[in-house]
């Protein structure tokens, strides 16, 4: 690998790619991301590039926990220079991530939303850890569907039933019921999930290249969207999510803390939630949606908190306090 | 809501509609059921409708067992009021109703079997009680194969493999075994699933109602078979239901107990069948098709009764002999 | 049942036919399996075939563990006999598998894999036992894509992120695995699993051959792939399994012990692993793919046994030394 990244740590091992994301201080996708995600793929795309890659985070809590909502277009002018016209999406950007003559591995600990779970679904394994991985697509919550492949994707791997509890409950999945519904590959121990991603992708590794190719691609000419169905989710969403809608409730997850690629305190809402995580995980699946119908996203995590969090550090009241993390970030 | 149903009670709260099928004494699928399904669908279609509806049914012991297979031809002729030429089925209906512009929620308790499995597989989510819910499609057991959309939605749910285990086999699954093979979204204890179905209705039903059709029509767009294939379907189910061995299976499903609509003794099969429903779950997940050959659907009922419910109250003999129920149902 | 077969031993119980494979040493899928296989589809094609079969091995550790490496021209003139121009592949044999008019069910003990998990997926149902089932398309280890059904079915049975994983790790599956991601739709224990399927197969034995027909008919329309899509797949694979790249790897792993056909000691691996199989069940699921990256489709097997087996009978030391079996062999 030759060029050089702001947000990608790499580190090559034989035929194996590490790409390790570094966005502090919460891994948003924004111009940045998007633009490295851009020269990475090109280097992926030659002849000589490794054929396995690794994507991890280098944030234990977050992988991307959304796309900064402040900067649409200008990441989506970075995601355009991927491709050809008709390509400024990410959802265009994550179908080349799909057909990379590479086998990609998403290694995931902490929470991808959104377009941070679309990346994921965009890669060609996913594995899960089990006590903190989250994955959601809050997209319908904020007031637009899925754009950059989430509804292709979730409806082909989930089918109908299940993508139609995800995409408009915007609810958090943990890594077991992603399992259970297909939105991951597995979910492991932490403890267990780097070695379990080092051995497959070491195993991959020693594999002819021609016979990987040519198998991702078969199998990518049955399950992959076509560019027209791509294309026509990413129109939709950048038209509702400019429509009056979505930026009134845009405005008030602001008000409320989530991040708009501040650090902290506008952060408060995302950082002090994930600090404050259950280190021991409850006995029984947790109740993904009790929540009793917040308009917000956000809202979600208020049940969420009380029911698997509340003993442990937060206080459980309404509205929404977030607590304080231990290390005063 | 404006029109008042025979076998449909409503409730409004916020944007959240409730609606449970009350059709004794067995909530067969009928034309008095079809005829409010029908002006229920039209009410649900308006702009101004709720944006979440909840199914579920009045009778925890039934949900849809059956159509009334004494009145084919009636209910198939108030199906056929919700559309246009060719829509004269049960399966065109349903899929009037897995196109709503509203999100629906199926929840689940008692049995649900043909059409009425087939109603819930065209809702939108399916979450169903772990102690008594019951799947299945029967209907190849009876002589044609499902004529209301089971087919194409079980085949893109559950796969190949094991669609062509639920159909042939006309067996009973249990919850744990749906939730296994993806026929609901999630089987959960009994006394969790009220609040599960209304916290999800609740959250939902804050959420922008553009943002939700345009996600559920998206979704819609991948999942669902087309009018071509559900027409065809109907078509064969009406074909080889009218035919003789066909006509030869109902009749002696009738002299074994299968209710033809009527209140009891001549539903004993089915009310003493669950009212000896096990109140604790067994440990091990029941063998489903134990059964050693009868050539009828319900001879399925037999070893699992057998295996599952002698212990309790049933007298465990060949031929079948069912329970006495408790409240001399 | 007129045919008589080298290979299959075959057995009448009403309408339930019973195929048993049993071509020792190793069960091997080879120019007198393939021969059989195309006589017995050709019965079980006429109207008056019986409507149910039970595919089974006569060894309990070897279903089809591989095809013949030595006579992949020799059994693909064979499958050639199946069909007209076009239909020389197991692809297009195992195509014809998946249409037979009668209800196919595959009952598995011990490995399956390559053209012989293939062969499973052709069949209508797989039912495995827990103890000592594997599945697995090492294809890509040796140099090709699968190319007798594999991508296809695995794609549309596990979904793109799985079969990502299955086809380009070319690694052993257990039963658990297997059926949590659908490649078969049930583990289950091995003291139950002929009861399970003998059941399952009287059940539908003894319902009408129309309704069934229709049924599969209709469910095959929606999830088989087309000609054109299994011809292109094994036309890919037979290009690139007679490459310089496969043809090395397939001569190192005969050093290996891979058996060419023969009986011990050549196929010392085989034999000494599977008879090293624990009689007891780790009480996690095993790291399936903690292999470090040997560039062998078969150093898969090494740390399955290190970290499964070593503590009851093989020396836990690379490179690999089979243990010695108890029988022999």
């Amino acid at each position: 690998m030759t060029a050089s990244y702001e947000t990608v740590i790499t580190g090559l091992d034989g035929n194996v790619l590490s790409a390790t994301f570094h966005a502090p201080p919460l891994n948003l996708i924004g111009p940045e991301v998007v633009r490295d995600l851009v020269a990475l793929l090109d280097e992926l795309s030659a002849p000589t590039a490794p054929r396995v890659v690794i994507f991890d985070s280098a944030d234990a809590d977050f992988f991307f926990p959304h796309v900064d909502l402040t900067k649409v277009a200008e990441y989506t002018a970075e995601a355009a220079k991927a491709g050809g016209p008709g390509d400024a999406s990410l959802g265009m950007l994550f179908r080349k991530l799909g057909r990379l003559p590479a086998v990609t591995i998403a290694k995931l600990r902490g929470r991808a939303r959104g377009a941070g779970s679309e990346f994921l679904l965009a890669c060609d394994m996913r594995f899960a850890a089990r006590e903190n991985a989250i994955l959601s697509q809050p997209d319908v919550g904020i007031g637009a569907p899925p754009g950059a492949g989430g509804i292709q994707q979730l409806t082909r791997l989930l089918g109908r039933g299940r993508a139609l509890e995800a995409v408009p409950t915007s609810s958090d999945f943990d890594a077991d019921l992603a399992e259970c519904y297909g939105w991951v590959n597995r979910a492991v121990p932490d403890a267990e999930l780097d070695e379990l991603v080092a051995g497959i992708a070491a195993r991959i590794g020693g594999f002819p290249r021609d016979a990987l190719i040519a198998a991702k691609s078969a199998i990518n000419a049955i399950s992959l969207p076509t560019p027209a169905e791509v294309r026509a989710d990413a129109a939709l969403f950048q038209q509702l999510v400019r429509g009056e809608t979505a930026t009134q409730r845009t405005a008030e997850l602001f008000k409320q803390g989530l991040s708009p690629g501040a650090p902290p305190p506008s952060s408060r809402l995302e950082r002090g939630w994930a600090n404050c995580r259950p280190s021991i995980r409850p006995s029984t699946r947790p109740s993904q949606t009790v929540g009793r119908g917040g308009p917000l996203p956000h809202a979600r995590e208020r049940p969420y908190m009380e029911t698997r969090l509340s003993s442990m550090c937060c206080t459980p009241v309404m509205p929404f306090t977030p607590c304080v993390p231990a290390e005063g970030s």
